[in-house]
């Protein structure tokens, strides 16, 4: 096997990726090989632009560090990572609205009681979040883990400003009580671009887009015999609910952050200053077929 | 845009890269989204298997350095980078084939005088190469520079073993003379795997495949008013032409190493052992439309 044209080489490689013993790695390498392929042929790249292509895809995974990860942004933002989601999810009836992870969850986050303010010092509008987690059919799941994690008010995470605050923050695991229910305060997230100072944001600015997403607490949410929730509560109202980077935004995971006014607040707290609360009830698909 | 599901999420995607100004971005993003969604359509990745290709990009990013460039390998494998050639060389009637860069080319190297032995004391059975440079017509071309690299007797390249050699070994530019020609000593190179401890080894073994690569010698050759050649020549007779892990192999590049007794040799040499010879006529494409 030798001479390949641009006609002969597909199926050359195509018969390579073949000797796959695995039957799903035969079946992902050959389609990877077609579609690649389709690709080429179709926008005949020139070779600089393919030496670009190399350079573009060798600075992405360069970008990436247990800070940051560049080839989730991304699948993010051309859209790939909704289009998973969507697939993965075809079958929620019942089921709270899925959306991405995003490139900022961290493993393993702390457990903090019931009530506990997580935004550990981080200045900002006083958030009061507050919700249930309850199986599709409506059955509480009590002792569910409730993973939250947040912008500060100026859009940055903490992973992203760590030297400056000294560690993590805006972010815990929390323990739903005995009807399935969790409460906690933080602050307010904001809009905020995704990180775009790499190969990502090249790209955005080259087609032309903003690298902006609408502010939103990210939940991800595990209960026994459940599948885990990844999701996010977007706050109503926010300029970007209809040009999220990520095309991230559904409107069954929109709601109203309540402003109230500064004297007695949940879980004990008097306020000097006005706040805000948001309430979701999630539901979980049963898992298994 | 909102609350998009597997069917609609392609469109939006498409209509915002439609915001590049530039033409070819345009198109090139367009046919990416495209492409890129038929083929997560077409597999339907699990989450998992979503978090895999990620991690797979990432180390594959992370793989390369000044010595390493993982993602030409996985071009190479995948048969991209042929067929990008294939594409970008289809009007070459009369000029040399051509072939992939490979990982290896270092910009920018030494010039050597004419006769000179590039191997630099690297051990191995001396191989005389010699050639002409002509335009597609026959037209000698005086003073084309003809970069050549290759690996040693084991398959390794100087930049694989730089700390044991300490430096740059068996690579060299020289100027060819009055008639175009060229000649010089180095050592015969062997069949070798691409380097597969990286993602790229993995992907390979996964796809049931090796990772050699047939015995040759690189050439880049650039001359004035002429498309840059990059091609190799190959060893008669290797065991691999028939399965090079890149796809590279034209029979119009294949020639007979041949064999020599200890004795005289061209260059002025008296050698104590057998040595090879190589010769090679390349011809060059007149550049422009």
């Amino acid at each position: 096997m030798r001479n390949f044209d641009e006609n002969s080489i597909t199926q050359a490689v195509l018969d390579r990726v073949s000797q796959a013993k695995d039957a799903r790695q035969r079946q992902i390498s050959q389609a990877l090989v077609r579609h690649l392929h389709a690709f080429v042929k179709e926008v005949e790249p020139t070779m600089p632009e393919w030496e670009a292509a190399i350079g573009f895809l060798t600075r992405t995974g360069q970008m990436c560090d247990d800070k940051r990860q560049e080839f989730i942004l991304l699948s993010d933002t051309l859209g790939v990572s909704m289009l998973v989601d969507a697939i993965n999810h075809r079958d929620a009836a019942g089921a709270t609205d899925t959306t991405v992870l995003g490139p900022f969850y961290v493993q393993g986050p702390s457990e903090f009681p019931l009530g506990s303010d997580i935004s550990e010092g981080m200045k900002g509008e006083p958030l009061f979040v507050s919700g249930s987690v309850a199986s599709a059919d409506g059955t509480p799941l009590p002792g569910a883990a409730v993973d939250v994690w947040h912008s500060d008010e100026d859009g940055y995470y903490d992973v992203q400003q760590i030297e400056e605050i000294g560690g993590l923050s805006m972010r815990a695991r929390l323990i739903a009580d005995g009807e399935g229910r969790f409460h906690l305060w933080t602050i307010k997230p904001a809009a905020y671009p995704i990180p775009h100072d790499g190969p990502v944001g090249d790209m955005l600015e080259a087609q032309g887009r903003h690298p902006y997403r609408p502010a939103h607490v990210h939940f991800m949410i595990h209960a026994q015999g459940h599948d885990t929730l990844v999701t996010h509560v977007f706050i109503a109202g926010d300029k970007y609910l209809d040009s999220d980077v990520v095309f991230g935004v559904k409107d069954s995971l929109i709601r109203e952050f309540a402003a109230h006014s500064a004297g007695p607040a949940p879980a004990g707290r008097v306020l000097d200053r006005p706040w805000s609360s948001l309430h979701y009830d999630f539901r979980l698909k049963r898992s298994g077929p």
